[in-house]
């Protein structure tokens, strides 16, 4: 099915759209023709943006996180307690975790999580460096900001066992009610974690 | 919200990706973290392309559709019928059409539908252009291909007076029971439809 049989470079610009996640073929074509209608507002600054955020972003070495500078702007921040590490699954989560403006110290991106099904394996997930950090004394805490999925908590009991021996207090996150949960509409695993971590008023 | 406070270029990227329609901000930082995984076999082809179509698709003085040559490959084809002209709303619906492979006529391509709510009018349309096609005897038939909808209706109408006095024939696509369609989940205008217009078998 050709979806713009009157230009090859529209038909592979609609081919590229679609090949993001969640952009079907028809959501491509639509993409392509909103972003010929914006040409000078949206099409070329995104052109620009894409190609600059390509060339410039890399993957912080310490850290694991995104950004322009290496190490990035988290780890190189004198504000934030380089003793504390925040041990998260991906870049989306960090984003998460620092949307919520709670948590000032350091991050470690893991680049994944141990999962039979997609085949993750320890090697593949920043782990080693990790073991590093923890060494030497310049760590205190390892908050394991892990998801509460099966592949997370399992991960989540890996890295405590790696980290066992090493001299870190390992934590996670608590589980319970979202807040603006309705009790109604929670399932029983959360509502029982919520009721075993109960805590006095 | 900050979505990516590491880094200025990322956040500009993020909040791009979300001018898109049907992306919103979860959804474009979901894009933004996916294109970096895939810089050189999605971001940075992605980022060209969208900088040569802006560069070289235009509408076609023609009939209005985009295309890197103008007029269009489709009003240069020397195999297509150009005695007869295809009125469609918008690129998108002609691409729809040429998608289905039946149609080897010229297009002439309205850019938008009367709507009181979106307040279009007439003089919004490429309609001047379609009654100088329809002029000195170039095209013998205009057929109407807009959508069942009430402003595209009214707008077919509106065109089909407009062209009264022309010598041309004017045919509107037919109504009636989708291919594939099962007649219990058909709404009522479409049955009625399809039960007036009914043929010999």
């Amino acid at each position: 099915m050709n979806p713009a049989p009157s230009s090859a470079s529209l038909d592979h610009l609609v081919k590229l759209l679609g090949k993001l996640p969640g952009i079907g073929p028809r959501s491509a074509r639509r993409l392509a023709l909103h972003l010929l209608r914006k040409k000078e507002t949206l099409m070329l600054p995104l052109a620009s943006t894409l190609a600059a955020v390509a060339e410039a972003v890399t993957a912080c070495r310490q850290c694991g996180n995104l950004d322009t500078t290496n190490p990035c702007s988290l780890c190189r921040d004198p504000m934030r307690n380089a003793r504390v590490l925040c041990v998260v699954e991906s870049v989306a989560d960090l984003w998460a975790l620092e949307r919520s403006a709670t948590y000032k110290g350091h991050y470690h991106v893991l680049g994944g999580v141990l999962s039979a099904l997609s085949d993750t394996s320890p090697d593949d997930l920043r782990l080693e460096q990790l073991q590093a950090r923890c060494q030497g004394g310049q760590t205190d805490e390892v908050i394991l900001a892990l998801s509460a999925t099966l592949d997370g908590q399992t991960t989540a009991h890996y890295i405590a066992s790696l980290l066992e021996e090493l001299p870190v207090t390992v934590t996670r996150l608590a589980q319970g009610v979202p807040v603006g949960g309705e009790l109604d509409y929670l399932d029983e695993g959360t509502l029982s974690a919520a009721l075993l971590s109960r805590l006095p008023v």
